[in-house]
């Protein structure tokens, strides 16, 4: 269940120096990676129960659980088709972007939500002698990694909904840097978050205006990095 | 745990007529209402789990739960000292709008994610003589309120993070109207998005240049609605 925590990696400033392809790349490698390990964990598990002869897709963790698998595939379907293949246009790609963050960050979320149903079922089943409700040292123990889990979950929202660990763009990166209201400024830091560029894991807000306005200058950004 | 359902419901255009005033006292309330569930909601746990001679406090569903309810606590006195009372001022407002915007949104995440441990739960120790693997009718039910809830929950996340359903700032409302990137438009914008104001729930992305800008176009914002 750890299949989903190398997705937002790439946010980090000392990436910025790569080129953007590179990091379209890390991401799109990094979630094809986790894609894989997911089928392998789910084939393992119909494995393992029809072993044992118990039920596949009772419960609430494997209706979730399978919901979230088949939204990130197509996620990641459209994510290459989109923002890794030359064909899209920009005003498509710009329109896609914050769906394809949204998206992103609750597929992550609900994945986080799986995992803790699965560790719910897993300690209750598992622990028989001294029951889950007698807290024995594994339950403790447990118990501790799921709220782990939540707060890992809880720190990966947070770095990807931040402006701070945002990539800057290609084209405008210097204009960023005086702080104030030149007109400069404020169009570089509306395109950075118009959304056409496909590392940028952001819950964009944007006003309409603003983002019709930069998808002309995102035009331009783009280009370069195609 | 439908505690946390009413929080966003505020974040519609026809409300936008109305006061800011208003609108954080009905987000308040409403808040404070769900708090209320909540607290009902333990002592009633405890108060079944007492007359049952069941332990408290030993799952995972507890823990998660118990720490959501916590931070839900301090982020409802938090919310109410810095943005309902008067006496915080506009740069502190600022500071903290983000996370408790955060915080808010993570919350309810985890909220729904505690419910779903707890329907795991309850269906596994209360189905028993068709278990819950034969699937029995209320299995489906029950797993299909779960997924009902996810998807709510996924709902009410898009709703908070998308501009178009964002209140547009007292001040600058009429600025908004035209399309394109006149100074004063993107002066707006950012504005809407800088985060002084209680009653914007939103993922709120912005350059730092431009949050330290419009700090000052937000004090003349606010006095009007103090």
């Amino acid at each position: 269940f750890c299949l989903s925590s190398a997705i937002i990696v790439y946010r980090l400033p000392w990436t910025w120096k790569c080129s953007k392809l590179l990091m379209k790349f890390i991401h799109a490698g990094l979630n094809t990676i986790a894609m894989i390990l997911a089928i392998v964990s789910m084939v393992a598990v119909f494995d393992y129960h029809n072993a044992r002869n118990i039920p596949n897709m009772y419960s609430l963790h494997s209706w979730i659980g399978l919901t979230a698998v088949i939204f990130y595939s197509l996620q990641l379907f459209l994510g290459f088709a989109v923002f890794l293949l030359p064909f899209a246009p920009v005003p498509l790609r710009a329109a896609l972007m914050p769906i394809h963050v949204y998206s992103g960050l609750t597929i992550f979320a609900t994945v986080i939500a799986t995992a803790l149903m699965g560790i719910t079922e897993k300690l209750i089943f598992s622990l028989k002698n001294p029951a889950y409700s007698a807290s024995p040292p594994e339950a403790t123990f447990v118990n501790s990694l799921g709220l782990l889990l939540v707060v890992f979950g809880a720190f990966i929202l947070w770095m990807a909904s931040r402006p701070h660990w945002k990539r800057p763009p290609e084209e405008n990166a210097k204009v960023l840097q005086p702080i104030g209201g030149t007109p400069e400024g404020t169009e570089a830091e509306s395109t950075m978050a118009g959304g056409s560029n496909a590392d940028k894991s952001d819950l964009r807000i944007n006003s309409e205006a603003a983002r019709k306005q930069n998808l002309k200058l995102d035009e331009a950004g783009q280009r370069s990095t195609m």
